[in-house]
């Protein structure tokens, strides 16, 4: 089985320098992969060459003269940018030419014109963004994490259902446990739209576990937390931020002075595997979903090692058929109610 | 100057094998310091003999025959146990025999029973939790933490202002650099509550920033953040929750191999070094602001240590005068609408 992707070469903080080598190495590695480098042309081909490679059967380039700037606003993006990388290789996943498209690109751009171009599927209202955790134990996928400031009991419902699909075949769960984030475990605790979310969960046909608070977001404790866009996004920054700050405290601590930078020589190999262990890099690539389509968000400031994951991600996607298993689910949903 | 403090000798997941060494170390350190050990007399004489000591004029006990439990119901705990540690070390504040009380208790009673005991100040319509984030460069303040799961744009404006007059005089810095917590820093970013936020923000005396977002609450950035009480309490908690992984992780990546366990102890320094940085220990220790009086919330899991870390808060903020001088400028603020 062939997979075809199309890639938004000039989208993020680097675009061709990080998203080239990405696709290179990605095509390298999987033989069933198919990418198509949106961008444009003169830049890619450079931009390849420069890497020692040039188009083939597996790696085309598609020409799209305009970029997205990575502050410009998402409603400006959708009316004037009409030619840009980022909506072609959209339109590509539209025509049925890719099945799926990846972009480091301006998340709010990306959203807009996703479901613009897209649609949203029947039955859900709106799209959300989920990503994974890294975890103590295994990973835990939280949804939404920006596209939705507020939410209401059903679309938290709605994520709920989406979340675990997703779950269930990218990740080989079978009823993947699913909670709602929440200021603390008792019914009691929370805002109105939280208790009313939780009766929903709790009729669903979801494995529903109740409510989980912030310390559980890191323990593999559930497969699936769902949340609000503002929550789920300040959850997941202030993740991000903490764990810079301690990266950076550690190596401030080893090169206080010169027997602590020998220490970390010996501390190297133990220190590395706790690198790995939280590596961004290996959780990069966040799901837009509930469209049409395949639309994968790579952070922005990705490396290509990063970038690369986010493509291998939206191949799973393809392959597991995660949206077809959505429609399918939403539609037994639909004609159980 | 003397300055006397109610602890709640009873409350937290240990009680008085916490509560009591801790009191003991803290008038010990701190010659200007009484306290007011709040609980079943016969327990905490037996706890002060366990550990050396015994009730003198700077640590006295005061009999209370109840206890909160720690997931009791706010509403309970406060209707049915007037006699509890926790109710009887915050009527000492409100009769003026203590100065401040600290309680390592279940937060929601201890807040309920704070408001109706002591009440809110003119001005304030809700008090909130408050407190330090250890930061790359100096602490960041943030409030509310979990007090409010719905806060209006004005609530919010109060937290601003009470938080700015915290870190004024317990940090003794003047004019502190106050953000919105955001899902993004362009102004059309958030929901109506943040954007009418930002304007009345912008129109107080506060040094408002604009917003910031989760990535920088650890960075020091600014000296407070404000936000509703369900994002707060998310945001501490994944980080709390984040930093417990990282920890623990980096333990078993130093005992993978008995090699990895020898270079642990040549990397203990800088490791140590990274810990105290972290210490939640020295973070220990929330305040209930907005309140006529001194509410200090430690840590349910708080050790001795930890728990002297809020009793010393809650001196600070006697010896700064934060409630009179919250108070003193919210006349101000009034008198000038």
């Amino acid at each position: 089985m062939s997979i075809s992707i199309a890639v938004d070469a000039m989208g993020g903080d680097y675009g061709p320098p990080v998203t080239v080598p990405a696709a290179i190495a990605a095509v390298q590695a999987e033989p069933y992969l198919s990418l198509t480098l949106v961008g444009q042309k003169q830049i890619l081909s450079d931009a390849l060459a420069a890497n020692g490679a040039r188009q083939n059967e597996r790696l085309t380039i598609h020409h799209a003269s305009e970029v997205v700037d990575m502050d410009e606003p998402p409603a400006q993006a959708l009316r004037k940018k009409k030619n840009s990388s980022m909506r072609v290789a959209i339109n590509l996943v539209h025509d049925g030419h890719s099945q799926a498209c990846v972009s480091a690109g301006n998340t709010g751009a990306l959203m807009a014109t996703a479901r613009f171009v897209l649609k949203t599927l029947p039955g859900i209202s709106r799209p959300a963004i989920v990503s994974r955790l890294p975890g103590r134990r295994g990973a835990t996928y939280m949804l939404d994490l920006g596209a939705n400031v507020d939410c209401s009991a059903e679309l938290l419902l709605q994520f709920g259902v989406m979340g675990s699909i997703l779950v269930e075949h990218v990740q080989g769960i079978s009823a993947p446990r699913v909670a709602l984030l929440n200021i603390g475990v008792e019914d009691i605790k929370g805002n109105d739209t939280i208790k009313l979310a939780a009766e929903l969960f709790r009729a669903s046909n979801l494995n529903y576990q109740g409510f989980i608070e912030g310390d559980e977001l890191y323990t593999g404790a559930v497969d699936v937390v769902v949340c609000d866009g503002f929550v789920g996004n300040v959850a997941l920054k202030a993740s991000e931020g903490l764990a810079q700050v301690i990266s950076e405290s550690l190596r401030e601590e080893f090169r206080r002075h010169w027997w602590r930078q020998l220490s970390a020589l010996f501390a190297l190999p133990a220190l590395n595997g706790l690198r790995r262990r939280f590596d961004h890099r290996r959780y990069n690539g966040a799901t837009l979903i509930g469209l049409h389509g395949t639309v994968i968000k790579s952070h922005g400031g990705a490396d290509a090692l990063a970038f690369q994951t986010a493509i291998f991600e939206a191949a799973t996607e393809v392959r597991e058929q995660v949206t077809e298993n959505i429609i399918a689910e939403l539609q037994s949903m639909l004609s159980q109610a």
